[in-house]
């Protein structure tokens, strides 16, 4: 059932020893809202932990910094910016458990009696900055600067069409409330590991342009990613390059996952449906981002690419 | 002698055909400001234009939208975020026609009777925003998309730690204005040209480091610009590529300028005070930007300003 701000917060004054699950490959956006609302509830009093299926990358540490981490008897699981209980990973098992969802996923599938959802929300993070005020608990530096992290990595630093007026209000709130922007973003938006520029670097190599430009294509083998030590975590930002070049319709990044097997992803600008072209080598997605699974001859792979984009053009 | 916004709207009101004077390598703010200035006195019947001494970026070419050009002559002459007569350029020769300067740079060294200065604003365009508001001008999308470009680009799209409470709540206003800034961010932010990516590429093959990786040092010869046709606009975005490699403090970017005369940027982080360090090269700058110019034998320089830089750590 759909709920209100209001609803949710009453449902976390009236409960204690919460359980926050956060999504498998864990972002800015569910680190950030699950540690706001779990330092939140410490200020009423309340015990509360923070799990994620999978390692977080150390540079979301200090999203952690103020959360108390006793031991206690888990009574509330709430789930935070999690659209279906299979990206709950290793944690599906307490899918059952669900009492709480706060969400802004258009396509959230999580059965739960109280799912807070609002998918005009560009991130969950701003969803929690209501329920937050709500509650009544002061924000200050170190809460605003948790949900100012889901905020901002949500919109890419306010730069994603998906900003909104209230978005840059939130913004301007948590600023007020002494979050240190300047760190933040140079966690999130600047750093960059060695690995991850050299791996850049072996991959622009690689570049190959089709159709006048119209199209971008880039390779990363697994002799890559040993020579560079990259992380599978490092590849998020490289596969938007591609499309980043000016002219570009439809940028390709191939990923060679196993020996041969290569995982493709399709970003475009209009007219370009990049969900159509990776329903061609049985994968799906969305228009303007989507993904597909190519194994065998590499270089006719591409060209069979080249060709189900430029049906398009 | 420092006016109000108010002041400067009712100078605005009070004269005629404008010259909107722009500093020399234009950057969104000077263009969106002075666009955004041109575009409002005419909505109040009167006749503007908007000048620069180089030639401006044609991904700034939706800036001049909705501008009148027809001729007339001159009779008031306005600089737009120019913080000292020699960034006019070729314009230098306007310098004592200045009656009215609009900016935001705490170093503003122009001599003029009507000097609208707010230094803690992020850019000159949030200054043009309440000057627009001012002169009871209604901020439809055309004009919403200017100021919006000056407000994104000189806070590198909200990241920069100049960003401020204000700045939020100016942007928020834009969009509820109209602002397209789905097309905006892409333009100054995700856009970049083949030649670019190909400067990229060639750049990061030089990256080395020195003392534990606290130092990143990259070198764009002459014959790399050549092979991949990049501007020197291009350089802007890669002099910033060293210091976003973690662990970091000072990032060297050194360009040739001629056969064996190079440019040097120097970008760091706490405690490396880049401006020390170019000094002893006879250059200057701030703490964390500066810039000096080397010459003679490459490897020995280099090694110099390793030493100079390790001195600081």
């Amino acid at each position: 059932m759909r709920i209100t701000v209001k609803q949710a917060s009453d449902f976390l004054k009236s409960r204690d020893n919460f359980l926050f699950l956060t999504h498998q490959s864990p972002d800015g956006d569910t680190i950030g809202s699950a540690t706001a609302l779990c330092y939140a509830i410490a200020k009423l009093g309340k015990k509360g932990k923070v799990i994620c299926s999978d390692e977080i990358d150390r540079k979301y540490d200090y999203l952690f910094d103020g959360l108390d981490n006793s031991d206690f008897e888990v009574q509330t699981v709430v789930s935070v910016d999690v659209a279906d209980v299979v990206l709950l990973g290793k944690l599906e098992s307490y899918k059952d458990r669900i009492e709480l969802c706060v969400d802004h996923h258009q396509t959230n599938k999580i059965d739960c009696e109280r799912l807070c959802l609002f998918p005009d929300s560009a991130s969950t993070a701003e969803i929690v900055f209501y329920i937050v005020k709500e509650l009544g608990v002061e924000i200050d530096a170190i809460l605003a600067e948790k949900i100012y992290t889901g905020v901002a990595t949500d919109t890419g630093c306010f730069c994603f069409a998906n900003t909104k007026a209230d978005t840059h209000r939130v913004a301007a709130a948590l600023i007020e409330c002494g979050a240190d922007i300047e760190k933040v973003n140079r966690k999130m938006f600047e750093e960059k590991s060695k690995s991850c520029v050299m791996l850049e670097r072996l991959a622009l190599e690689t570049m190959e342009y089709h159709c006048d430009g119209k199209i971008a294509m880039m390779t990363v083998t697994l002799d890559m990613m040993e020579k560079s030590g990259a992380k599978e975590n490092d590849l998020n930002g490289i596969s938007s390059l591609p499309r980043q070049i000016e002219g570009v319709l439809a940028g390709v990044t191939i990923k060679e996952k196993d020996p041969g097997v290569y995982k493709v992803s399709v970003r475009t600008h209009a007219p370009i449906d990049a969900a159509v072209v990776c329903e061609q080598f049985g994968g799906g997605g969305h228009m303007r981002a989507a993904g597909c699974k190519i194994s065998g001859n590499l270089q006719e792979r591409k060209q069979e690419i080249v060709k189900a984009v430029e049906k398009q053009l």
